[in-house]
C-alpha cells in the first residue's frame, strides 16, 4: 500500500488521516487538495479514501490526471480503483497506463473481490532457489518491492512456489548461503480462488507478514500481505457483527451507506421475522379461554419470552463467534452441548427464583407457580436452541452467523407460547 | 513470537497446529509430547498453548524443567507464563532465569492485560540517529531480533524514541546513510498505559508492521508487533460480540471456560433485564380491561415488540460496530439519526403493511388499523432507540458496546406496550 517511491513518512500527517479527514470535506474542496499534492503523496492519500469518494473523484478527473495518477498508484491499489469504475471509464483507465503495470492491473482484477485473488498484490519479492543471500539484497535493492511484501522472500521453482524465507534469515545469514538452504520448504499458502476470510484467518493463525498466493498449478501469482489480511478480516468481522442482528451484509461503509441500502438490508428479517412471530399469536389464540379467565398471566408474557429470547441470543452468539474465530468445530457439539445443559440449567433456576416474588404478588400463589416453572424451562430451551443452531446451520454447509439473537428469540417466543400456557392449564385449569 | 535460535519452518507441521493439536489432547499425554520435544520447538509451541493450559503444564513440570523451557521462551511470552502463575510459583520461576532475562520479564510483568505494555515484548532494534545502514545492518544480525520486531528500526536519543525506519529502507539506502537522514521523525507510538485496543487500533489504521511503546518521558521500553496486535484484537472484537447479546466479558477461551464462569458471565444482565421488563408488565396490568374486551390484541403483543426489538438491535449493533472501528464519531450523530428516521419511516411503513392484511383477518378492520399503526410507531421508535443509545452511553463517557439488542428490546418492550394499548384506546375504546 506504499506509494512506488518516496516514502509517506516525509510528510507531517499520515496519509490515512489526511483520507480520513478529506472524506469528511466537501466534495470539490477534495478534488482541489487531491489535485494540490505531489503526485506519490497523492495516491497514497487517493488510495485510502473510500471506494466511493475514489470513484466520484476518479469521474471527475481530466483523462490525464487520472493516468497519472494510476502510474503513481500501487497494483493492488490501481486494481481496486479499476474495479469500481464503469466499464468504459475502466478500458481507458487500463489504456493509458504503460504495459507492464497494465498487465499487473489485470491479472489483479480478474479475481472476484471476496477472494485471496481480490485482496493480494502482485508486487512481492521471489528468486530461484540457488540464489545466494547477497545476491538476493541486491535483487531487492533493484526491484524494491512494498515494505510489507518484503519480508519473507518467496522461492520459486520455474514460476512454481517452492520455499519462502524471511528477509530477518536473508540478513543474518552469510552472503553466499542459498536460499535453497535456509527456506521453509512447505511454506503455507492459499489458491487465488478461496475465500478471503479463508486467507486473512491463515495470516492470523500462523502470524504471517505475507502469505504467498498461488494457482492450481503451484505458480505463484501474488502475495496478500498482513495488513491487506487484517483490512479484510475487520470487513469481515462487521458482516458478521450485521448478521448477528438479522441485518443482510453492507459493502459500504456505514458513514456512506444511503438510506435505499440500509432500508433493504434491514427490511428482509425483519419481515421473514414477523411471519415466525404467527406462530406465537397462533398460539395465544388458541389459549383465547385462559387468556381471560387468568389475564394476570399475560402481564408476565413480554418478560417470559424476552427471557427466554435472551438467554437463547447469548448461547448463539458465543457460539457463532468461537465457530468463526476457527476455536470451536462442530466435533465440538456434544461436549459444549452438556456443559450448555448445566449452564442453562443454572440460569433457569435462578431466573425462575427471580421472577417467583413478581408472580406471588401479581397474581398469587399459582400464577407464582406457572410464571417460575415456565421461566425454568424456557430458558433452558432458549438456551439449547441458540447453542444447537449454529451448529445445524454449519452441518447442512449454511452459514452459522445466521443464528442470530432474534431468529433465536422467533423461534423460542412459538414455544414459549406454547410451554407457558400449556403449564398455566395443567396448574389453574 | 518465534524461538530466540533455530528456525520454526525446520519442522513439518506449524508449532500453532501442534498446540492446537495437544490443546485437544489428554493432559498426561500432553506433558509427555511437550517433554520429548527439542527446547527451541518446545517453547515455540508451549507459547502457543492457551492459558489454562500453559498453567496446568507448569505446574506439573519440575524446577529445572520450567527454567530450562523459561531460558527459551521469548521475553512476552515468558512474561505471560510468569503472569498466569500463583505469586509464590513466579517468584521461583523468575529467580531461575539469567538475570538479562529475569530484568526482561519483570519490567513485562509490570504492566496490566489489557494495556498495551501487557502487549509488548522487550524484543526490538533500536539504534542512535547518527549510525549509517551498514552499522545497522551488523547491528541487527548480531542481536537479531525476531522476525516481526525487526521490520522497524527505531531510533533513540538517549533512550528516548526520536524516529523510525523501515528495515526496507535501510536495505535500499546506501551504507553510510544515517539513520537520521532516513528516518520519520514523528513516529507513530503509544504510551505503556494506554488501553490495548487503542494499540491495537492504531497498528489496524496505519498498517503498521511494528508500533513502539514509549513512558511518559518518550523513553522507548517495548514494541507490539502486527501479530499480536491482531491477536488482541481478535479477543477484544470477541469482547464486543459477547457484549452484544449481554454476556459480560469472558477471558478464557470458549472451549476452556468452567460452567461457573459462563453462568457468572451471562446470569448478571438476564436478571438485570427481567426488572426492565416490569415496566411492560405494569402497562399491561394497567390495560387489563381492554385486554379482556378486545383480546386478539394479545395475538399480535409478541409480533409487535419483537419486531420493535429487532430494528432496534439492527440500528444499535450498526452504530456500535461503526464506533467500535473508529468510522462513526459522537460528531456524526445528527447526520446518521436523520438518516435513521428516514430508514426507519420507510422500514416502519413496510412492516405496517405487512401485518395489516394479519390484524384484518385475525380482528377486523379497527383491530387491523390499531395493529399497523403500532407497528408503524414501535419500529420507529426502537430504531431511534437503538441508533441513539451507543452515542449517549459514549457522551456520557460509558461503553456503547452496553447498548446490546436485549437491552433495546427491553426498552422498547416498556414503552410499546403503552404505545399499543393507547393506540387500541384511541381506535376502539
Amino acid at each position: 500500500m506504499t506509494a512506488a517511491a518516496g516514502s509517506l513518512e516525509d510528510w507531517p500527517m499520515h496519509a490515512v488521516d489526511e483520507a480520513v479527514r478529506l472524506g469528511r470535506m466537501d466534495r470539490d474542496e477534495v478534488s482541489q487538495r487531491i489535485a494540490s499534492l505531489p503526485v506519490d503523496r497523492r495516491a497514497a492519500v487517493f488510495s485510502r479514501l473510500t471506494p466511493r469518494l475514489q470513484v466520484d473523484l476518479a469521474e471527475a478527473m481530466t483523462r490525464d490526471d487520472l493516468a497519472t495518477l494510476g502510474a503513481a498508484m500501487a497494483p493492488d491499489d490501481l486494481a481496486d480503483l479499476a474495479g469500481l469504475l464503469g466499464a468504459e471509464a475502466r478500458a481507458i483507465f487500463l489504456a493509458d497506463l504503460d504495459p507492464e503495470l497494465r498487465a499487473c492491473a489485470e491479472r489483479l482484477i480478474a479475481h472476484a473481490a471476496g477472494t485471496a485473488g481480490g485482496i493480494m498484490t502482485t508486487d512481492y519479492a521471489a528468486l530461484e532457489a540457488d540464489a545466494t543471500a547477497l545476491e538476493t539484497l541486491d535483487s531487492l535493492r533493484r526491484k524494491a518491492p512494498e515494505e510489507a511484501a518484503m519480508q519473507r522472500v518467496l522461492v520459486l521453482n520455474e514460476g512454481r512456489l517452492v520455499g519462502a524465507v524471511p528477509l530477518r534469515d536473508v540478513i543474518l545469514a552469510p552472503d553466499d548461503a542459498r536460499l535453497g538452504e535456509l527456506m521453509d520448504a512447505a511454506p503455507i499458502h492459499v489458491g487465488v480462488g478461496e475465500d478471503r476470510e479463508t486467507a486473512a484467518r491463515l495470516v492470523a493463525r500462523y502470524d504471517l507478514p505475507v502469505l504467498p498466493v498461488v494457482e492450481d498449478d503451484g505458480r505463484l501469482v501474488g502475495v496478500i500481505t498482513h495488513d491487506d489480511a487484517a483490512r479484510a478480516l475487520a470487513a469481515e468481522t462487521t458482516e458478521d457483527f450485521q448478521k448477528t442482528s438479522t441485518v443482510l451484509p453492507i459493502s459500504e461503509t456505514i458513514r456512506d451507506a444511503g438510506i435505499g441500502l440500509l432500508y433493504r438490508k434491514r427490511v428482509v428479517w425483519l419481515a421473514l421475522l414477523v411471519f415466525g412471530n404467527l406462530f406465537s399469536g397462533a398460539g395465544l389464540a388458541y389459549f383465547e379461554e385462559m387468556i381471560l379467565t387468568y389475564v394476570s398471566l399475560v402481564f408476565f408474557l413480554p418478560l417470559l419470552i424476552d427471557s427466554s429470547g435472551n438467554a437463547g441470543a447469548q448461547s448463539a452468539t458465543l457460539m457463532v463467534r468461537a465457530m468463526a474465530t476457527g476455536e470451536v468445530e462442530i466435533s465440538d457439539w456434544t461436549r459444549l452441548l452438556l456443559r450448555e445443559l448445566a449452564v442453562a440449567a443454572g440460569l433457569g433456576v435462578t431466573m425462575a427464583l427471580v421472577v417467583a416474588p413478581l408472580g406471588l404478588w401479581r397474581g398469587g400463589g399459582e400464577v407464582a407457580l406457572v410464571v417460575a416453572a415456565t421461566m425454568m424451562v424456557l430458558v433452558l430451551l432458549g438456551s439449547l436452541v441458540g447453542m444447537s443452531l449454529p451448529f445445524l446451520l454449519s452441518r447442512f454447509k449454511l452459514d452459522p452467523a445466521t443464528a442470530s439473537g432474534p431468529l433465536v428469540t422467533t423461534i423460542s417466543d412459538g414455544v414459549g407460547v406454547l410451554v407457558y400456557f400449556t403449564i398455566a392449564t395443567l396448574v389453574l385449569g
